[in-house]
């Protein structure tokens, strides 16, 4: 096992040891206005763009504009390369001279949105999701739609909503129509949400026409991000037919900023649910990318679910290679999510929806007050954790927001 | 009025005239590699890119990268003088010595996509098209869904599949279900189809938390284009429930490499037939933005219908105002389209699938063949003319794509 070196002080534990290495990009508090790629180690950030000026001047041009944009599109070659060398880097001595001034605290980075998103799809793959909803809102009917269990489902969503951790979420306004009523109403949201979802990010393009089969899914895809996919359930439930969710998730997606590559998550491969079943080709698959990752939720600090990524249907070459299958080719920073995780247990839902049963069941908190919904000032967090490499646990950080109040003027009012 | 100068040979009834002047982005033959905004102008193209940094150096820059995208950011204020300083310099003979070597055949240009599409947007805005689909899917029953009138439904589509007009669009494979079939079957699409729409071009951005109301529309939008949103019915039909349209729209989408500004459109503006409803603040339109706009479809050289623009129930200026209305920011290079524009009368239909009424009742075409659905070497080509400035009719160009055959291989025989 190659080992962190010693001068960095790093605890053995830590899920930003040798094992995880993600990527991010950040601006430092005395550079406010330059953006560095950077990579998590421990505590701390080492400057990418920096190090690579150093030690790697072929790929430097790779990290030169502060953002991943240029290194997703580089390709596999290139990612295993400088994984390779950032290993080197941090494990061997003789690198301390070059890099040791390139490493800030990461309390003392601000940490921006890593890469420009191209399309953004939202997928639907968690079984017990999917019954859930069709339990709460069709029940005594097949929980499940009926092709659901034949393709994964998914619908592109705006990915110039996607915003970075940390970013407030303003509550959104919009119609809704309350129960019994014969017209829709205008108004702040009543029933907001959270989805813990896990996201992945596309490095190299494919082309027009030309499918994507599941064994390609790591040619193409670069790593792994965590995704808040905030839900405006009354906003989203009036619109929805016959078209699909629309305003009800564009006001906000939260991406963690950090980018945990796939080669970190060798160890985290299991098959999915889906590899026992008969499949279409194109779905088939021999290798396993389902991902054994444990998410947790946090509301206002208090642990309130920990979904299992494990129990998730579809693999995310399955996603991939139904997304192309109709010719539809993926570009440099594409970002398609798993849609909301959730376990067979309760305790296990990834979103608050589910957590209540659509408002019915109060979810209490340690505080003492309860949630049907999500209140204004309310703090979400999801975070994870994966097996790394010799039984070390790694993270794949956080994505968090804070709900803003709705500013509810009437649009027509600013003229 | 404002005449073209003599010098130019240009028909008063051209199109192309000076109450158009669309903006593009092309090659030239001669310098293959290297992207030039240009504006059509008869049967010519400017060259603005040299044009601008020869007469307008102060406004060069937003041409220099050969696209409309900085043109675009640059808001309404350098979109005025550019089109005013257009007018001046085709219009009075003393520019003549500046501009004349600037001037290329059309015939000899490639016409790229226009701008980097950011974020797409498709809306459902024509009532006779809506209704339609109730009456061939849903008979006996309300043909509008409940939501229908009180919002302009939409969703988004796929930037990335966005492709400039003649590029060709190969038959999407996927999943679909045949009727009364237990399991779905893999294959090459047999319902593939087309979908005549208006484009809008969103230029100046808005900011996250800010919705634009119906008021601020031209501030926002710089223009509009033709959209043929190819569809793929059976892959649509069997994916759609519950979260809408995916990979039966997302293999490819063709809009006109002209984009001709609002300003030209200041005289096809009409009410549209919503501002005769009650509806909820932020969609009550004072400005009148419907627009009197002729579309036509031929297939394979053949008029096959002549939709309306004029009777789409929605403005533009209300569905921007419904796609932020939640906080969500536009970005320049958005993309928003209206939907299919269908007519009342069966002549107007805008899509194969009225037209054929869900493959019941085939289309007969001058060769003596006849069309349920598109067939591999077809071509569908959408155009539309407006009412311009001083009577005369300016074109709005036209989009163009030829079916290919699909490539029917299994994805997995590729590894």
């Amino acid at each position: 096992m190659v080992q962190a070196a010693r001068w960095l002080g790093l605890s053995p534990d830590h899920v930003f040891g040798l094992a995880a290495l993600p990527y991010g990009s950040y601006t430092a508090a005395h550079h406010a206005e330059e953006y560095r790629v950077g990579v998590a180690i421990g505590d701390r950030v080492l400057d990418l763009t920096s190090a690579t000026g150093r030690l790697m001047p072929a790929r430097a041009h790779l990290f030169a504009a502060g953002g991943l944009d240029d290194f997703l599109a580089a390709g596999d070659l290139a990612w295993a390369q400088v994984r390779e060398s950032l290993t080197a880097w941090l494990s061997e001595d003789q690198f301390r001279p070059a890099i040791e001034d390139l490493l800030v605290p990461a309390a003392a980075v601000s940490l921006r949105l890593p890469f420009a998103v191209a399309d953004y799809v939202d997928f639907y793959a968690s079984e017990n999701h999917a019954a859930n909803g069709g339990r709460m809102f069709r029940p005594g009917a097949e929980p499940l739609p009926p092709n659901w269990k034949h393709l994964p489902i998914g619908y592109h969503g705006r990915a110039g909503s996607v915003v970075v951790s940390g970013t407030p979420v303003r509550r959104p306004c919009g119609q809704s129509r309350p129960p019994g009523a014969d017209a829709p109403v205008f108004g702040p949201s009543t029933r907001l949400d959270f989805e813990a979802e896990l996201g992945f990010v596309v490095g190299a393009r494919s082309h027009r026409g030309e499918p994507v089969p599941v064994s390609r899914f790591p040619e193409h895809v670069f790593g792994v991000c965590l995704v808040n996919d905030w839900s405006a359930r009354d906003i989203q439930f009036w619109e929805t037919v016959p078209l699909g969710p629309f305003l009800g998730k564009s006001f906000a997606t939260t991406v963690s900023p950090w980018v945990l590559p796939l080669a970190a998550l060798q160890h985290a491969r299991i098959r999915p649910p889906s590899a026992a079943a008969s499949l279409l080709g194109y779905l088939t698959e021999t290798a396993a990318w389902g991902l054994d990752i444990d998410f947790e939720i946090r509301l206002n600090g208090a642990v309130i679910s920990r979904p299992p990524y494990a129990t998730m249907y579809w693999s995310p070459a399955q996603m991939l290679a139904h997304l192309t299958v109709n010719g539809a080719a993926v570009r440099p920073g594409d970002l398609y999510a798993s849609g909301t995780v959730s376990g067979p247990e309760p305790s296990q839902r990834g979103s608050l929806m589910e957590l209540s049963w659509n408002g019915t069941e109060p979810l209490g908190l340690p505080d003492g007050t309860s949630r049907t919904w999500l209140q204004d000032g309310d703090e979400v967090t999801i975070s994870a954790t994966a097996p790394g490499a010799d039984g070390v646990r790694i993270g794949l950080g956080s994505a968090t927001g804070v709900i803003l109040p709705a500013v509810m003027e009437s649009p027509a009012g600013r003229d």
